[in-house]
């Protein structure tokens, strides 16, 4: 338990105005189109006249995150990452974030504080305000963040387009995510003393700064993705996602899946699977996507000459079924397991 | 403790995905301008060319409400409706709805479905459609909803616009839904046995589903308001806002408050001083506006021949200071008490 813990003196207590007035200065800094930023009953921003693209989700404390393992900043940080990832997969633009935020009593407002830095961090990263907020006490810390982009007009990439014949496509690697909460978990005193190895860096950086893949949405969208989803709960698991609302099947090249070196790295000192880990370890925040066969390559290409980020292909869409095939041409089915927030 | 309090059995768990596909088809019904609705990384809607208005509220169970006191699906209407109201509170027309949602582990699947029955209920009300969602266990029920909705350029009302000289307007009444709480925490049971009086049924209402003024807000925007707040937390602690944010002060007339006619009836039975609820007691969601004196008249016409709703002069704004005179016009400080969520 680190010094954000239970076990922490408590911090005095500010009033919600204070608080507000706090975090209203902190967020004074208005972006492009916000004519009306925290602090007023609601957010006004003008965007361009192209479709909304709106997301929510919920960072829940002891379910989504531990704060023994993760700083206030980073999951800030977090928060607002995974939700411009769900803007991201649908090939859309964030512009605006909305923060609901339930701390515990008596408030903690060095922690909210730090959070705020977190989330003000990543919106500079993405181009996204924070224009609104609503803090609150509660039993545990519950972070909810909305974030509102935009896409052109027939243009956003859903779940359900995928085709027969289609290809596979992941951006990045999978499994560094969930190497990383491993390795956050042994803590410094683990048994396996990596935390100052670079590989336990990389895998801690993936787990607690996951980066959305914006552009590389956008640019998979431009080349005629045909379905597209973001990597969350685990490949196997989104990838059924994907197909169920498709009305197609999978089958994945094991050996093609991009597992995240550090993980192979590291996978034998922290004791876990790294293929395991890559198909339903989760959070990883990587773009999978089904594309036409003969538009996969320039993809790939325009993916690391623009961003740095790879492209690879993992597998074909099939008719029906979710099947994974190992090296030596063996298949078998590809269970649909990963993060489950009710399991 | 009702059939909804943490006594009852668990009831039978759902896995993350059978619960967003129930949720999913209680929300088929898409509105105007949804393009994708619940059930892909994000939703995409076109709205008009006008600037967005955005907010976003938590309530928080024990903070906001007790199972105990409140309906699953009256949650969800208020849950709605005070989000609605900070749109309204602009002058804006809300347009669409996304909910975060923590419920407690095994997932409480009826609780969470009755819920999502009075957000639609609320959405049908406010021609709001629920586009996006995300539900997750946790440790208490915290319901996140953020409305977007729009504005006419140049037209929202901030808080920030009220001149010495402006009237102070208030639509409504005052007091009722503090009112329905303490008549709502008596209980059946409780000495006053009440509950089946017209005054506490009005009083309960007024508390379980408060009604967000949009109309009344346009209204009031057009009528040249300028400066609007939503009474979420009290008049005093909300016209001290207002007022912080403006720069001026208020001078309020004691004997021109709107109380709650129900609960001048009850206030004996109660044992509450209906003046001090309607000051301080919150969650009426009524708006307060500042307005020119020349307009008061005719708007409060237009807002009773339009939406049957009083609005009543209760006092001037002034240079400086918050001030509330009594009917034998002994001034003394308005306190700015009312509802802090941290308190």
């Amino acid at each position: 338990m680190d010094a954000h813990g239970r076990g922490q003196a408590d911090p005095p207590a500010l009033s919600e105005d204070d608080l507000l007035a706090a975090i209203r200065k902190l967020l004074s800094g208005e972006g492009p189109g916000v004519e009306v930023g925290v602090g007023d009953d609601a957010a006004v921003v003008e965007l361009g006249k192209h479709p909304l693209v709106l997301t929510t989700d919920l960072l829940v404390e002891g379910v989504h995150f531990d704060r023994a393992l993760s700083s206030p900043h980073d999951l800030g940080y977090k928060a607002l990452s995974v939700n411009v990832s769900d803007v991201a997969a649908m090939g859309g633009s964030p512009r605006v974030a909305l923060v609901g935020l339930a701390v515990r009593a008596p408030l903690e407002g060095a922690f909210v504080m730090e959070l705020y830095g977190g989330l003000l961090e990543a919106g500079e990263e993405y181009a996204v305000s924070v224009v609104g907020g609503d803090t609150s006490r509660g039993e545990g810390v519950v972070i909810s963040v909305t974030v509102v982009g935009e896409v052109a007009k027939g243009q956003a990439v859903l779940r359900s387009g995928a085709s027969a014949g289609d290809r596979l496509v992941v951006t990045g690697t999978l499994g560094g995510a969930a190497g990383g909460l491993r390795v956050a978990r042994a803590g410094p005193s683990g048994a396996h003393g990596a935390l100052g190895t670079a590989w336990a860096r990389v895998l801690l950086e993936r787990h607690a700064r996951p980066v959305a893949r914006v552009g590389e949405g956008q640019t998979l969208a431009q080349a005629g993705a045909t379905a597209m989803i973001d990597v969350s709960d685990g490949l196997a698991l989104d990838l059924s996602r994907l197909c169920a609302e498709s009305g197609v099947g999978a089958r994945v090249a094991e050996g093609s899946v991009p597992v995240e070196p550090a993980l192979l790295e590291g996978a034998s000192v922290v004791g876990v699977d790294p293929l395991e880990l890559a198909l339903s370890g989760g959070e990883d925040y990587e773009l999978l996507a089904t594309i036409a066969p003969e538009a996969v390559e320039g993809t790939a290409r325009k993916l690391v000459e623009r961003f740095g980020t790879p492209l690879t292909d993992i597998g074909e869409v099939t008719e029906e079924g979710l099947r994974i095939v190992d090296p030596d041409g063996r298949e078998r089915e590809l269970e649909p397991r990963g993060w489950d927030h009710f399991a």
